[in-house]
Formats: structure tokens, C-alpha cells, sequence
């Protein structure tokens, strides 16, 4: 079958695959200093933005990925209390992050305000702690704004990027991990999304040499299903800035005093499981 | 975007969603008694095969599937000599189950000899161990095949069954899953597909239900990624007939003696993890 005019599809680029949303209307266009940003209404995802025509979040499935690109990394911190965010501009992690009790001040960097305006508007509950006197938003380039951070000033990066071209590229990049492992404090831990298992694995193994070659100590994946993220498969990967990764703070997390839809403890274990073929190469 | 007319696509019924794999060729088509049957050379995910315009299996990204339905079944049960496949005609989890040497007889139940037959001229290395001695083969209907099954025969029945419609519609049903029981010798183990866990969460807490009122003692989820297979995470429900399931060989699963692409210990114990908003559901 043919799929008629009222689908939005994304191919995903160089994999001869492509997803497609059925779309009750389009809410929302326009054209950033960045990129093109659209909202859509769809019919069983709830709502959908886009940027230069790739899925960023739906309503239906940004849960799994924003719980799995905050949760385990400050579970993992001892103490996490000063957390920046590179990206993220739609406020899914800034929300997660900001139910850490722990957390003092989390900093959101990201390039293109438009795109935290216009997720405010459509998407209020990602947005719905960007209130918080926690919170404090920058709209610039991420990659200067660690350059010219000052030392040991985080506990907790995390990178919630777009994919590695353009404007984005240089988030994984050798240079900018190295300016990271230098903004974060003692026991400071790096967590950036690595994009599919399956479609990428040879850039979660280039990411993994590039934070090592940075400097940090020991890297780990972490993987989750993405439904609507190029192959329906999705990473992270966790760097220690000066020791071995410890063990997840477990008791913490099976008692966390706020509610999550995919994370708990078992998950948070489970994510580390490395499959098979990426063993040796991720070793 | 919209796609040419160079793509398969496959709408997720139901869910407003659909994915779409881009086709080089298509190398055979046919009506058999029960399906139509297609074999498309696609551009990045190998060899295609479809019934009834649903996906079944890619050259890319079935190891996982057969992986996940056979191995961790196959490390809990605690010595699995006799084991039953209903369905599974491409023959990719036959393989994986003849990769246990404890393994005595693995009898395969698959209602349309064609989809075997197909499978061996375009899979070949899904049917590499076809020709195992300890394989042997009924071209039937396995839910009559349970049925008259004599009780304690088996101590493995695996369900590897297309979706819940159609002739499939009963390898979801209580008595089914009785007369699974009733095959089952002490110790015996039933693993079933079921579905995506994300589109899915009523008809697996039903699968669940059943399970446990046809008289299994436990009854646990296995998840994993599956690209191809809607919304790109699938589960299987593994449960128990006279006992609580035991915890898995552990030590068996990490020295096994055959290649795996994505099982391994790590990941059986991480794909027992239930998400949290399934976990209360399913308890």
C-alpha cells in the first residue's frame, strides 16, 4: 500500500526505512533563525513537533526517552545538586531533572529559544516545571557555553541533542567532551544520547573512544526503545569524569518519591545490558 | 515527504502509524491455502518477507526476535530436552532452540508449508539447521496439534504465531494455553510472542491473565527492540507450569558454547525489567 497525503513520513536517512504519522491537521509552522519548526496534531501520538522535517517528540513516546536521558545519570551521581543541559529544548529533561530533589539549579542551554517558546505552547506539560526557580534557560550555542564554563561547576551533563549534523555535530565531538569532562566537578557524569543500536553502532563506538581519548574514565550505554526515533531503538551514553562508573544508586531509585511511566530500578539495570555483537566493541 | 512507489510499507493497524522500508526488488509472490506470501529484496534490511502484507522477517534485524523467543526460555527451563514450536515457519527460532545441546527433539508446528518452503529457497541461514536430525516437522494446525498432544511430552512450548487475528486468534485464548499445560511436563515452560508494549499493554496483561488462569503458576515479560515489527519494541510472555519460575541459568546463558548477535546474560536478566506503568498491571 500506498500511504495517502495525510501522513507525515521521516526517512530515516541512509537506512532505506522511513516512519510515518497519521496527521489530523497541522497546528503550527514557521521558520526559526535555525531551522523550520512544525507542530502537528496526529491522530494516535498525540501531538508531534518537528525540526527541518525529523521527529524531535510526540506526546505518546517522549516519556521513555526523556525518563532514560535523566534518571540513570543522576541515580548514578552521589549528590547530583548542579546539572546542565545542552539541548533539550523541548523541557521533557528539564522536568525529569527537576524531580531529583537533589538538584540546586539545573541549567538549560540551548541554540534556538523559538523551539522552547513554541513546546511551551504546544507541549505545556514537558514544560510544566520550566517555572521552577531551579531553572534557569539560556538560548545560545551550547558548545561555546561549556567552553567557557568554569571548572568543576556541574555534577551532571547531559547532552539532549539532535543528531550529529549541522549545528550539532560538534556535541560529539573529542574537543567539546573534553571541555565537559573540565566543567564537571569530582565524581561529574556525562550522559549524551547516541542515537539507534542498530542504524549507529558505529558512532556509539566513536563516541565511546572520543570520551575516553577526552579523558573520561569509564563510558557506558544505556539503550531503550525509542517508537519513533530511527529504528524504534535508542541510546545514551554515560561517562565518569575521574573513577569507575559506580554502581546505580538502586535503593534510591526503587524509592524515588516521584512517579515515572518507564524508569524504575529494574529498567535502569536493564538499560546497561550491552547486546552481544556491541560487546567486544564496546569493551 | 511522501514516499514513491519504490517502498513497502506496512500501517500499524490501529495505532496511526506505519513503517516503510525501501524495496530494490521483488523476488516472489504466491496464494498459498491460507496467506499470500511476498519476498522482496529491500535496500537496507536484506530480504523481506510478508504475509498478508504484514512484516514477518528481515534479513536485518530477526536475530533478535529469534534470539529473545527461544534462549531465555530455553537457560530457565532447567534442562530442556523435548520442545514444541507452534508456528515459527521461517524457522529462524528452530535454529536458535537446536543451538542447545540439551536439546533431544524440537518439534516445529506450522500451519502453511509454504512459509517453510519459501523460507528455505530465500532465508537459508534461517533454515541452516532444518535438516537437524533431532527436527522433525508438522505442516498443521498447532492449536488442534496441542490439543491432542499426550500430557508431559514437552519441556519447552514456544508460540512464535503471527498477530492475535485470523487462525492466530486462538494461540492467544485460555484454552490454549490449558492444553499447553497439559503438554507440558513438571517444570514444563510456555513462551509466547505478544505484541508491542507500547501499542499493546491490554493484550499483554490479557496473554498474562490467561496464562495464570489456565492454571500457570507465574507468569513473567520479556522485552526487546524489533525494528520492523510495529512501534519497534516487542515482548514475549514466558511462564511457568508448576512452580515459580526459577531465575535463569545464569552461569549456562554466559558460558554458552554458540554464537548469539544479541543475547546474553546481561540482556536476559535487563529483558525481564518490567516498565513501570505495565508493572502494577501485570503483577
Amino acid at each position: 500500500m500506498a500511504l495517502d497525503d495525510g501522513w507525515y513520513t521521516e526517512e530515516w536517512a541512509g537506512q532505506g526505512s522511513a516512519i510515518s504519522l497519521k496527521i489530523a491537521r497541522k497546528l503550527h509552522e514557521e521558520r526559526s533563525p535555525y531551522q523550520t519548526i512544525e507542530i502537528y496534531e496526529t491522530e494516535s501520538f498525540g501531538r508531534l513537533m518537528t525540526l527541518d522535517g525529523l521527529v524531535m517528540v510526540t506526546d505518546r513516546d517522549n516519556f521513555i526517552y526523556h525518563e532514560m536521558m535523566s534518571h540513570p545519570a543522576l541515580f548514578t551521581h552521589p549528590h547530583p545538586r548542579r546539572v546542565l543541559i545542552i539541548g533539550g529544548g523541548d523541557c521533557g529533561t528539564l522536568r525529569e531533572v527537576l524531580k531529583h530533589a537533589s538538584v540546586e539549579v539545573a541549567e538549560q542551554v540551548e541554540l534556538d529559544e523559538r523551539v522552547t517558546r513554541v513546546a511551551e505552547q504546544y507541549f505545556p506539560q514537558l514544560c510544566a516545571s520550566n517555572g521552577d526557580p531551579r531553572a534557569r534557560f539560556h538560548f545560545e550555542d551550547g558548545i561555546a557555553f561549556v567552553a567557557r564554563a568554569a571548572p568543576d561547576s556541574y555534577d551532571v551533563v547531559i547532552v539532549d541533542s539532535t543528531d550529529p549534523v549541522g549545528p550539532a555535530a560538534g556535541l560529539f565531538s573529542e574537543d567539546f567532551y573534553r571541555n565537559c569532562l573540565r566543567a564537571l566537578a569530582p565524581q561529574g557524569l556525562l550522559v549524551g544520547q547516541s542515537e539507534s543500536p542498530l542504524f549507529h553502532p558505529d558512532l556509539i563506538e566513536a563516541v565511546h573512544r572520543a570520551m575516553r581519548t577526552a579523558g573520561f574514565r569509564e563510558v557506558a550505554m544505556l539503550h531503550f526503545p525509542q517508537c519513533t526515533y530511527p529504528s524504534g531503538w535508542w541510546s545514551a551514553t554515560l561517562a565518569a569524569k575521574d573513577a569507575k562508573l559506580p554502581r546505580f544508586r538502586e535503593t534510591a531509585a526503587a524509592d524515588r518519591p516521584f512517579p515515572t511511566r518507564y524508569y524504575n530500578a529494574a529498567v535502569h539495570a536493564g538499560a546497561l545490558a550491552v547486546p552481544e555483537y556491541l560487546r567486544k566493541s564496546l569493551a
